[in-house]
């Protein structure tokens, strides 16, 4: 077998993905392991024994972060794979898992065949990248990369009241490795794509280049409540009329804005919420997201703009509050284009694609080349039982990244 | 002192409001007197008191509708005044409290003056007209009118799971009167306008046409919930964005149907109502009032064909659901120039105007020659402790009262 013609063990793969699965399963389908619960050590464990089984260096850091190392022929910072096996409270078995899974069935393909590479080739299993237990999300990767430290880290507050620090120290994984100023010399994700476009277009993989920048900003408009029978329209200000004025305007700047713009009001509460009574207050969010930055700031402008126009002319007062903003991260172009060759070498239909999610990746960006390899997400579903991708696609996107780190290693 | 000079007692009047707004009373100014409740009881019991006081034969039906009458020359059917004590957990101590009060004070002026009428003169305190409790609205004077059979109605369940039935009796409110086939010879209820328009324009009194017609529609869209970043604008399915399109829409609905027509959407809720997640669900209701019974079912139609099209157009489902439909109430033309004439004869600056809430005397009107007074609203505030109506208003109103029911009489 030549090294081109290498393909991962299929069936390996799709059956530690079921195993992972059956830790933490749901009812109906999906996972609940949350960030340093029970179950999340049990799946931690469980990986950490296939692990150590492929005879792999494990190295955990004080943050729990586990990387698992296959040597080469020269010292020096490996070329790494990674992701996560937390999830979300009703996640699936493919978010986070077929990165960490894919990027050690890519060693062990490596041990099978018996194929030496100049680098080393490493798998990270980074802690809490959903946050649906501790915020941030992608705290593990942040505390990996050095943007956030360690000591602050372990000090955060859960949903429960219960400490990051606390929680690791609880299930066993803080390790003697130290956090921060870690040498990569490249880092490539495989990952579900969480949205529709590949299966739409009957792909298989998606290059990404790259993630969406996000804006989350929150509008409380304060109207006056009244009676909706005897108030005559001019008389009224009415806080839910500009919240939906807003709403739909959030629809219009996206294809205003173009680019692939996504923009969602996933909030709309009205105070006092009655059919009778002309609303007081009304909260919505407004979630923003483009790949260019200039374009995701001017969304931002109209949106303010249309937002002070609105609520002037209704005489409602206007409270904003920035939830999140992250600027776009452009992955690396030689690793993306390097991602698309050999998904087109290995024959499968390909395309450059955005991600509209965070992920550890764009942390790793931060420190060394990196990129993503995205497969179809069956009809765009995830964070959901319901979340599947299919074994072929599992197996595709396994194979681009054998090959991916490949490459990388020589 | 001419019947012409004749006034009411102000300060009786205004002592008795004070008097009434001490049972029941909220922090802060207001009152709570839940139909059927311990305090509406001791409302009643006041009330009755003073009408015993005052000499008046005494009728309370098997509803606890209480009617007292002032007898006349001749047997027949009564002039009546009338409206509740009742009020709604916010309420404050004017709605319904000086209708009632303000009919007792006219029949108390004129047993001070010694004027003999030609027909009884009567005033009557419907049972729950506010419905806050226990759903319909105006539910005393549908009894009392024959609308509402009252065995139906003693069996109706409250937000508390007790049925209007066991709470008239445990209150002791059940007469021996029967209800329905009551010949009256006119109605009269004196109430607060509850709406700013008087007050806007410096009048006095409201010389009341009619009560709007009401029509209330709940709407769900049901669409699809999607992630916020990864699904492209052209996949989604978004409820509340169907849904903020409608109440912007319902706004717009006023200014084309005119004719003082108002609008609101008083209810606005999403699912699951996450920043990130495109809304499932999205429930709001639609509030439309019209004088005119065709403008209004025009207002209807469009709204439906705005609702199909849009959610056509989104490819969300929609359930109605209609809560409420009252056709528009004229009032008696005769009565309404009766009570403007007198208005205008006793120095008050007087209008025309149309109720945008129901009230006891649109029921009335079924059975004699109905019409309202109104007097302003201070800011147009009503269900709130802070309703208030100016002391010369109250008495202005009452003077008017005094006037209609002294020509009715003869």
């Amino acid at each position: 077998m030549t090294r081109e013609n290498l393909r991962i063990n299929a069936e390996r793969l799709l059956r530690r993905l079921d195993e992972l699965g059956q830790i933490g399963a749901l009812e109906g389908g999906g996972n609940c392991r949350l960030a340093f619960s029970d179950e999340d050590k049990a799946g931690r464990d469980i990986v950490l024994g296939w692990m150590r089984a492929a005879g792999l260096d494990i190295r955990i850091d004080r943050f729990g972060n586990v990387t698992a190392t296959r040597p080469g022929r020269e010292d020096g910072p490996p070329v790494m794979a990674g992701s996560h096996t937390d999830t979300v409270a009703t996640g699936g078995k493919y978010d986070g898992n077929l990165g960490v899974l894919a990027g050690l069935e890519a060693i062990e393909t490596l041990n099978d065949a018996g194929i030496e590479t100049r680098r080393p080739v490493a798998v990270t299993l980074f802690s809490n990248e959903e946050g649906a237990r501790f915020s941030p999300d992608m705290m593990g990767s942040l505390v990996y990369q050095g943007g956030l430290p360690l000591e602050e880290a372990y000090g955060i507050e859960g949903i429960d009241g219960s400490t990051v620090g606390e929680n690791l120290e609880r299930i066993g994984y803080i390790g003697d490795a130290p956090v921060g100023g870690n040498e990569v010399h490249a880092f490539v994700e495989l990952h579900i794509e969480q949205g529709p476009i590949l299966e739409d277009e009957g792909r298989t993989i998606g290059a990404v280049e790259g993630v969406q920048g996000i804006s989350w900003t929150e509008y409380t408009f304060t109207g006056r409540s009244a009676h909706a029978g005897t108030t005559p329209m001019s008389r009224r200000c009415d806080a839910g009329y500009v919240a939906a004025e807003v709403a739909a305007y959030v629809r219009r700047l996206a294809a205003e804005t173009g680019n692939g713009h996504v923009s969602t009001v996933g909030v709309f509460e009205v105070e006092p919420d009655l059919v009778n009574v002309v609303p007081q207050k009304a909260k919505i969010t407004a979630d923003l997201r483009n790949f260019d930055n200039e374009l995701l700031k001017q969304a931002e402008q109209k949106l303010e703009a249309f937002v002070d126009d609105i609520a002037g002319r209704e005489g409602a007062a206007v409270a904003r509050r920035t939830l999140a903003r992250f600027d776009p991260t452009p992955f690396d172009t030689g690793m993306v284009d390097r991602i698309h060759g050999i998904a087109e070498r290995l024959g499968y239909s390909t395309r450059r694609i955005a991600s509209g999610a965070g992920h550890d990746a764009q942390i790793m960006a931060r420190i060394c080349p990196t990129a993503m390899i995205f497969v179809p997400s069956v009809d765009g579903i995830s964070h959901n039982i319901q979340e599947y991708t299919k074994p072929e696609d599992c197996e595709a996107g396994a194979n681009v990244m054998l090959h991916t780190l490949l490459e990388l290693a020589e």
